[in-house]
């Protein structure tokens, strides 16, 4: 039996909490990061709260394991006195979808390999994609994840700028947004590019920015010479 | 009984001739675009060449009715003195990737109501998903494209290029890529924007930007900014 402590009411927090709650031999407790004298003891405590809180809420803790699950924070950033680990899942997460465990790489740490099989043992209770990630290593993931989860969204959304303001619907480009995604599970994204940039195709590519706003134009400049330049 | 000649050997009329191939109510025919002068009579002659090559290959067709399949394209760029149409597939094709046509939006376009009919009925033996698209709604849709696919991709191959360069594995992300293209199914692209930019978490930020190279580190600022301003 393992018993878990965690700490935030957040999308992770909450999404995780529900997860371990269908785990038979975990016991999982789920408190706010405002209630820090309330904290029962537990053999690993996960602080799910906002990267810039993860020290503060960390150097209160007194139990033995504690452990964060942010993508852009150092092991060495918790502040606890005793023993230290990461538990990051990069997936994105949201308030009102479901999760599936399975499909999430869980990228742990530990400053102890006892403590590293332990949240082995407790990734492997809800999820099967378990890497070993280094501080380092973490960090740029994190900043891979923003390009390809956060600024591909973007894309969509200035899609759909694009098709409201010409009141065409957005639902035409959704097939193509998720083929554009399900391709990269054959080929790489360098393979699988096609379009006007890569074709060097200049009227096409001069006909397209003349129908975009100043800011998406910028935008669509800056990312063709970058395809071009295979940067 | 339709009649149909493809004019072309890329990957739109290859996928496109396996496909009517298929359809016991469609003969088809594939030609090179070089082959001008041995073009069969059918119903519908479909061009499916690079856009810079359809006005040329179009003044040379005699049949009756004459569409090409290109997004960017006006309809009236045909230069055939016959009826014309467009015959547009919104979505990307590659050549060793088998193509669900079931779930490729058709958008179409003919300067009479029966040429109009008749790609209706063509698209309908292939596909589901049909669209009645003018010529300055399908430039609209091309450019939208170009953002959620082309550029979608290019910040995959921008995440794959950081993956490589420290020695992670780009396969972590592949999960995090096919979620953020599913969400947008149920979810806004503005609604299912998370991340460091939509928090204005500046520290984050400033640290991503030192782990990148000076184009990511300017396509990362651009982004970011674009993000905070909702445009």
């Amino acid at each position: 039996m393992i018993s878990v402590v965690l700490l935030g009411t957040g999308n992770v927090a909450t999404h995780l909490y529900n997860a371990f709650l269908n785990v038979d031999a975990i016991v999982v407790t789920q408190i706010s990061s405002r209630a820090l004298d309330e904290v029962p003891d537990a053999d690993i405590t996960i602080i799910a709260v906002a990267d810039d809180a993860i020290a503060e809420v960390s150097s209160k803790i007194k139990n033995g394991f504690v452990v964060h699950t942010s993508g852009s924070v150092d092991l060495n950033n918790l502040q606890n006195a005793t023993r230290k680990g990461v538990f990051y899942m990069l997936q994105t997460f949201s308030k009102d979808k479901k999760v599936d465990f399975h499909e999430i790489p869980f990228c742990l740490e530990a400053e102890h390999t006892n403590d590293y099989k332990l949240l082995e043992i407790l990734a492997n209770s809800i999820g099967k994609k378990i890497y070993s990630i280094s501080s380092e290593q973490r960090k740029t993931l994190h900043v891979a994840a923003v390009f390809v989860n956060n600024f591909s969204n973007h894309m969509y959304k200035i899609g759909s700028d694009i098709c409201i303001k010409n009141k065409v619907p957005f639902d035409i480009l959704k097939p193509l947004i998720l083929e554009t995604a399900l391709k990269i599970k054959e080929l790489s994204p360098e393979k699988a590019q096609t379009g006007p940039a890569v074709r060097e195709d200049k009227k096409t590519i001069k006909n397209h920015i003349k129908l975009l706003d100043t800011s998406q134009q910028q935008i669509y400049k800056i990312l063709t010479k970058s395809i071009q330049n295979g940067n």
